[in-house]
């Protein structure tokens, strides 16, 4: 039987330790993943490691587990993508969020512009950072999405301003998309800007073309992309030129 | 405003002739849509052209268009792409409709294999196509996708195999997507395979790469894709490198 993952950010391992799992670790490792007494799991801590653990005391409140191996993890991306998404309604930015975890981005920026409808999704975030913790254990990761605060479209150029390259998904772009990759096989931190269902105002795209010197706007071809498609599709054409995928 | 447009697949539409639609277009238009008297839409119905119509009528019953200009709609895929998906569970299956329809793909075969837990969904047909159709306006394509019974894995190879290119899914790959693809240019029919979660056994991967003699299995990289983000990434890979993207 395949070992199962689990993730749990804030946990510090060492090698032949044991650890008290907080309640909801118990939860989901009882009830979800059903595992029981002696069973065997790989915890992810955030770290780059996987720790290869053993349940090694169950009781109905508590869960006890000794580490038995330490081993660095091999999957995580060697491109730093971070994915700056304007927030979009209803479950999109769950699905987003679980996604581009898969697809190996380490950051992701909510952001707030013009157009966009939502203007907050707070109340979210302990939600979204499950998420994102489950499908870094699903896919074979060991760190999980680092989720920032919503910040305004203003403020991105101070955040992406070390990148190598910027790609602002739009629908006028200057550049193509291939082009601009294929230049691009050297860089190691890459961001891409995506908006919402309203898309961005000139006056944005002005100003962030003004405030980021890495900044190109790409289109991503003929037909329009959804807000969540457009992240997704995007990132993936980033990974697969990096050579992630494959 | 934007010009909304409307997908209605048996339609047979000329310039200048008056249509009466059906109810439950009617129940979208105008309930949906909030489309009026007099305003006008943009109708596609499958044959590779646009109809700006006119409603000319409206009854409590009823709506009555008028074709007013007809004009061939350029956002089709030049290559001809085919996703054959093993059966999801959920609303995975519906996802992956709505997301290939936006990325241009032309046909998307459901099959079951040894390891898809849902063994049917036939009963989701008329879902899945109404999505399709939907995503198709909203994305402006003028053609819907083309979703087929459900077949066997056994019954791929019969229907791949006019194709120039076939590209399996799978985690032990013998090739690179890169190198595949970028060698790959001047196919025009391209199918993608994605198994179900459970994956395929040895002895149909065997037997695909047996009887499609362009098959090339692909692996999508270090981190463990979920089905319906292996459909997604990998038809926006095929894509991008098509220059779709662009």
């Amino acid at each position: 039987m395949q070992l199962k993952r689990f993730f749990i950010k804030d946990l510090g391992l060492e090698l032949s330790k044991t650890y008290e799992l907080k309640q909801e670790d118990y939860n989901y490792i009882v009830n979800v993943m059903r595992l029981r007494l002696n069973d065997t799991l790989s915890i992810a801590n955030n770290t780059g490691y996987d720790f290869l653990c053993q349940i090694v005391s169950i009781t109905k409140n508590g869960i006890t587990i000794k580490v038995l191996e330490k081993e660095e993890n091999l999957s995580e991306s060697k491109v730093n993508v971070t994915v700056c998404q304007a927030l979009v309604k209803g479950d999109k930015f769950e699905f987003i969020t679980q996604k581009i975890v898969e697809l190996g981005v380490n950051t992701l920026i909510p952001f707030t512009s013009t157009f966009t409808i939502v203007k907050d999704n707070t109340q979210k975030t302990e939600r979204l950072n499950k998420i994102a913790e489950q499908a870094s254990s699903q896919c074979g990761r060991s760190k999980t999405l680092n989720i920032t605060e919503i910040v305004s479209i203003k403020d991105l150029p101070k955040l992406l301003n070390s990148y190598d390259l910027v790609l602002l998904a739009y629908e006028k772009a200057n550049f193509s998309l291939q082009t601009v990759l294929k230049n691009s096989k050297n860089c190691k931190n890459i961001a891409i800007i995506v908006g919402s269902e309203g898309g961005f105002s000139e006056s944005e795209v002005t100003y962030l073309e003004k405030e980021l010197k890495n900044l190109k706007t790409v289109s991503l071809g003929l037909r329009i992309l959804r807000s969540e498609t457009a992240s997704i599709v995007l990132t993936s054409a980033v990974m697969y030129e990096m050579g992630e995928l494959s």
